[in-house]
This record gives structure tokens, C-alpha cells and sequence, in this order.
């Protein structure tokens, strides 16, 4: 067995191959895996980055199996069993899961690639975290003025909340503190979504609550405002152009066109095309899981988190079992456990199941509970709790602004 | 008061300026500052970046006066009394301290500043972290052989010796277990210095036990052994050439021939000339403190570490309130408190005030509360403290191998 891509989904595949007793071969590009749904969190300074990675290497080692090679994989042959590595190395297989994740998606919109900062990657939060540190000093240099910075968020779910939120935050901290030259007027916060309502998806009730605490922490939220174009130092939506010194894109991902995917079917939403056993309809040797797999739903395709990914890949693991014994693989269930987000301190809103609808501070306290229990590794659990008490104890974010990837 | 430079030198500087009542302006090209006596353990992952630095606005809070710029000073206009920042920025001042470090000493051996990775910087210490990944997953790759990583480490002083014994210990920890296609044998680490001892500058007894507890943990030490070139995977010495996959260049510093400290006389090593109040002889105005300047102790040219820098620091600040108040600045008599080194887990070197010279486990731990007091904030005290538990505790390296700098 050969599972590329050391996501939630691939990780979740090998956990349940090491208790199955397999031993099978993990492929991802970097030798860490990032727990994703915090990166805004890494991006605003509330924690390191080592908060939100883990060596790969190690985790394979507490499962007790699994073995690892660091590579992109450039191509498949499907025909042959192989899969080749960038500078040419081969590797055979007998069944290949698929778990390569999703890449920002930028729409087709001009600029956006160019301006907009993502926040998908370990990389784009280190990025976006030495920009926002760039631009306050710049802010300070620039003198007196109405508006010294602008910070732009485009993208009304989660990401995008969580993240407007955090900046709010941010600004009311280290503004008149580290920054006494800046009030926090001085700094302007927007946050765009095309759509009418914010975290489209949850009930109506629960988008409005995220709305009106953004506003109460004062970032100007536009519905209804679709991004057209992006230019240096402004975004341009219906109602006219939008300063904006920094632009943080948060408008969603897609499964991008990458060579070892070429020829393999797409659903509209250019997700992988899979049975309802998660396998490829024209390879049922390889299971495609996570991100980058449409995998439906009772209503529609699954969303694209951590928690169908990491079903996915237990769901698929277990299916090898079964082919491995001459039974039929059965269909993929996804089991939702509800959907959180979280707006600041004490202000959160969750979607449980049973129509079990949270805001404030019991979805908050849900909601960091659910991400501590998540995060891989003892230590990271540690070095989390403590970075987060004391920032609520001390008031203040843990970090400071140390850009982690100075240059 | 403008003070240029947010390392040791500086930041007590401007320490003293905010103990005395003083509001003193501070310039650095970086909003952080570096705890660079623990760049090593950064680059071999017992510490993550943001352990070992610290934002300077934060700390000027802290303080309760100061001002920061950012920025690089790219001249100074000595008769009109104002720096340049790089973009044209000009600063007046009244008094101004030179505090602006060193930076690594290539001694113009070919190749050396090419292949060799200093570990003098934070970039420096995340640069070197990658590539041991980078290496170790190439060892992996490689197949079976007699020598899979060769790691030469430059420079048998503290920060060679540190780096060596810390390579050795995360070899032993890493291969066999997160590493099983590796096994100790397969990675080399040799150390190499130019004179014929480790540790100049410390007793000989004190240089001999690092030699010996280097060996015992399997590095090579190779003294009288000056590097006469580098090349692509290869170091020349005198009895040959010594291949290394990994070049870890720890021998020493120097003061950059910079455009803002053109003109200024310079001591045989290349040090700035100061008067032994450490004022610069042409400019009384202006001091020169730490790594940068060539103050004078009983013997020779002050060592380039933390305790004279802070010391001169401290006393420079106070020479200006006595100029204040018309009195003669007096000159600056460093204390001596002592120098050690750690070789690894419970072995280390520390040589202190008045001839008492330790080894072993009583000199790691004086090296261990030494270096807790002296790091800077108490939550990155708490955050090292925690680490270094969990990396003692569990026998394992706390932050496993992220590169904390991923592209």
C-alpha cells in the first residue's frame, strides 16, 4: 500500500493500516504534516508555528508501522503500478490512496494569485505573519494620518472569520502597547464575502451572531461583495475599489491541475470523481480521500475539513481489509460531528449534530476543546494549552511578532 | 539618544537609558531580537525559533521608555550628528551608540562562504534545520552504503563544540527510531580546529574533557586541522580532503566593512578603536559596544559574547548621564564572571570567577540556570523551561526536526 499526501486523510489511512498490522508507504513532499484549521492562529502570533506541525517520521513511529519517503510525485502509471518521484525515483504498488489535498483557489480573479495572501500552508502563515509585522512598522513610519493601515479579508467562512477576528484582536493589543504610535483607529479591518451572509453552510442564526461580534470588535463586514480584480495596494468589488495595504485571501480551495492527477474524471466542482466506496471508477485499485475526492454526501459533496478526511481514511484502510479477504468494499458513511468557528475570545459559534446550535462563550470553550484533543502529539498538546492560557491569563498575544521565517 | 543595534549591547543600553529615567531612541533592521548563544539548539531542533527571540517593542514596553524604528543605517553624518536609514529616512542625534554586532568570519578561505551554513542569525539557525532534514531524508534515499551523512562542523570553539555535541545527540536519538532505514554508523560528524586544542581560551583541563566527551559521544575531533578550502561536498585540510554533505561553519566572527562605518579607525582584528571609556576617538559623541567595538580588558581585546556587551552597554548609558551632569566619562572595567560550554546532556565546561573550574553534570546545570535567568521575557522562559523538561524527560528532541522556515 501506497498512500501520498500526510494530511488528515493519508494519516488517518496509516493509523488504521498499523492497527490493522500493515505496513504501508507514506509519500508527502515535506517531512511535517500542519494541522491546517489553526494556521490563522500561527499567521496572527497566538502560536508557533511548531504549535501546528509534526515531524511525519515520529507519528509513523507511535503507530508502531509505516515507513516514509519524502518526494512530489510527477506521475502514475496506472497500467505499470508506479508512481514517480520528482528525479525519477519509482515506486510500485499494489492499491494507492490518493490524499493530496486542495490548493487556494483564486476564481479566475485578476491579481488575486499576485496580491492575495493565502493561508493554507505552514509557509503562507509565516508569510502572512512577517507581512503583517512589515506593514504595522510601515504604519508607524508612514506618520499621522486617518488611515495608516488597511487590512483586507476576503472570504466569509470559517477561515476567513476566524482569521478577521484574530486581526481584530491583534490590532486592540498591540495597538497604544507595543505600538504607541498607532491608536487602533488608526488600523482598518474589512471583511468581504460575495455571498448575502457570513459562514455560509451554518444556520442563518449562527452567521448573524459571527457578523454582529465582528462588527462589535469592529471589522467592517461586506456581504454581497464579490472580489472582481485585485491591484496593488486595492481590491475591486461592485461597490467600487478598496484600499487595501494587506490582502489575505480565505476564499476557499480546489483541487488544482497537477500532472499525476492528468486523466482522471472530475465532478463540477473539479473534485476527483469517486465510487461510493471512495474508490477511482476506472482503477478500483486506488481510493482517492479528503481534499482533492468528491465524495458525496446525503444531500451534496462532503466538505472539504478535517473531519470527512480523516473518516475518509479510516473508511478506506478498512476496505483493503476487506478486498484483501475476497468481500466487497462497502460504502463510505460520513458521520458529521458539526461544524465550529471562532470569532475571538469567549465568542464562538458551533453546529452539532442534532440541531444542537452554540454561540459565545460555550461554543468558544467547545470549540477549543475539540482542537486540543485534535492536535497530534503530547508535546504540541503541552506547548498549545500553555501558549493559549497565557494569552487569555496575560491578555496579550503569546508570541509576540517574531516573524518565524526571517529573512 | 539614538542606539543602533537590538542585541546585548543595545537592548542594555537602552535598558539603563529607561532605569534612569531617559527616553532613548532604538534602530534595528530586524523588530525581534536574538538569543544567540542558542542558535544552536534551534538549528538541531531542542528549541524552537520563537524560544530564542523576542519582539524589541515588547521588551521596550517592558522597560517603560524607548522608541523602536525599524530599519538599516546605511550612513552616518558625523559633523551634521544624523543617521540614514536605507529608503533615506534621516535621524538626528546627540549622542549615538554603535551597537551593531559581527558576522560570520569566512578568514577568505575559497568556497567557504558558500558552502559553509554560519549559525549566527535566526535565518541562519532555520537555514541549517532544513537542510539537516533535507540531508537526512537524502541519506534515507540513498540506499545502503559505508557512509550514508557526513556532517563537518568548522570551529572548535563554544559554538562548534555546542553544535557538534548537539548533532551527536540528535543522531543517536533520531536514527534507528524516527530514522529506522538509518542506522548511528552511517552518519559521521567531525569537528574541526584550527589550533591544537578545543576551546582556546579556556583551561587546558577544561579543553581536554570537551575533547574527550565529544569522542565519546563518536565525533571526530581533528585539531590542528585549518581548513585551506571548500568545495562542493568536500573540505580541504592539510592531510586531505574530508568529505561533507553538511558543512557547519562555527569558526568565528568579524565586524562587516559596512558603508556606515567607513572611515572609523579599526583595532588589528578589525574591531572598532574606542577609548577606554568606549567612546569612539574621533567622535566623543558617539560609543561603540559589544561585538562590534575592540574594548580593551586587562590582557587583550574583550571576548565577542553576551556578558561584555551587556556590561558595556550598561556602562555606556551611564557615562552619558555623567557627561549630563559635566562630569569626565570613566572608563569601563568589565567583570569577569566566567565562560562555559555545554557538550551535551549533563556534560559541559564552565570556567568562573576566581579559578573555579567545573565539569560534568554540575557544569550543565550552572550552564542551564544561567541561560534560563539570562533569556529574555518570562513567558519564553517558561516555554524553553518547558522544552527542555520534555527533552530531558522524554530522551527525545522536543521539537522534533520541522523546518521552522518550509518553502
Amino acid at each position: 500500500m501506497v498512500v501520498v499526501g500526510a494530511g488528515f486523510a493519508g494519516l488517518a489511512a496509516m493509523a488504521e493500516f498499523a492497527r490493522m498490522g500493515w505496513t504501508a508507504l507514506l509519500v508527502d513532499r515535506q517531512p511535517y504534516t500542519t494541522f491546517q484549521p489553526l494556521l490563522y492562529q500561527v499567521a496572527t502570533g497566538g502560536l508557533n508555528v511548531e504549535d501546528v506541525a509534526f515531524p511525519v517520521r515520529s507519528l509513523l513511529r507511535w503507530m508502531g508501522r509505516g515507513r516514509f519517503v519524502q518526494g512530489r510525485v510527477v506521475a502514475i502509471d496506472w497500467d505499470g503500478g508506479k508512481i514517480t518521484l520528482e528525479g525519477g525515483r519509482a515506486i510500485g504498488y499494489d492499491h494507492l490512496m490518493l490524499a493530496t489535498g486542495a490548493v487556494p483557489r483564486f476564481y479566475g480573479v485578476p491579481g488575486a494569485e499576485n496580491h492575495g495572501l493565502p493561508l493554507h500552508t505552514l509557509s503562507d502563515a509565516a508569510r502572512l505573519r512577517t507581512r503583517l509585522v512589515a506593514e504595522l512598522e510601515r504604519a508607524v513610519a508612514s506618520g499621522p494620518g486617518p488611515l495608516r493601515m488597511r487590512v483586507v479579508v476576503v472570504g466569509g467562512g470559517p477561515t476567513g472569520v476566524e482569521t478577521a477576528g484574530a486581526l481584530a484582536e491583534l490590532r486592540d493589543l498591540l495597538t497604544g502597547r507595543d505600538y504607541p504610535e498607532l491608536r487602533a483607529q488608526d488600523v482598518s479591518i474589512e471583511l468581504l464575502e460575495a455571498t448575502p451572509g457570513l459562514l455560509p453552510g451554518f444556520h442563518p442564526r449562527l452567521s448573524r451572531y459571527a457578523q454582529s461580534e465582528l462588527r462589535r470588535r469592529r471589522v467592517l463586514v461586506l456581504t454581497s461583495s464579490a472580489v472582481r480584480e485585485v491591484r496593488e495596494g486595492a481590491v475591486l468589488v461592485d461597490s467600487g475599489p478598496r484600499p487595501a495595504d494587506l490582502l489575505v485571501w480565505a476564499a476557499g480551495v480546489e483541487v488544482p491541475d497537477i500532472p499525476m492527477l492528468r486523466g482522471l474524471p472530475r465532478t463540477a466542482s473539479g473534485r476527483l470523481v469517486v465510487t461510493p466506496s471512495l474508490q477511482l471508477p476506472d482503477h478500483p485499485e486506488a481510493f482517492a480521500l479528503g481534499d482533492v475526492a468528491g465524495a458525496r454526501g446525503a444531500a451534496s459533496e462532503l466538505p472539504q475539513l478535517a473531519q470527512p478526511a480523516i473518516q475518509a481514511g479510516r473508511h478506506a484502510a478498512r476496505q483493503l481489509s476487506r478486498i484483501a479477504r475476497g468481500l466487497e468494499p462497502q460504502p463510505f458513511i460520513y458521520r458529521d460531528r458539526g461544524v465550529m468557528a471562532t470569532i475571538g475570545r469567549r465568542a464562538a459559534v458551533a453546529e452539532l449534530r442534532g440541531g444542537l446550535r452554540l454561540t459565545g462563550t460555550t461554543a468558544w470553550l467547545a470549540w477549543l476543546g475539540l482542537h486540543l484533543v485534535e492536535l497530534l502529539g503530547v508535546r504540541n498538546r503541552f506547548s498549545v494549552l500553555l501558549n493559549w492560557t497565557w494569552h487569555y491569563v496575560a491578555w496579550r498575544r503569546a508570541a509576540g511578532l517574531i516573524p518565524p521565517a526571517p529573512g
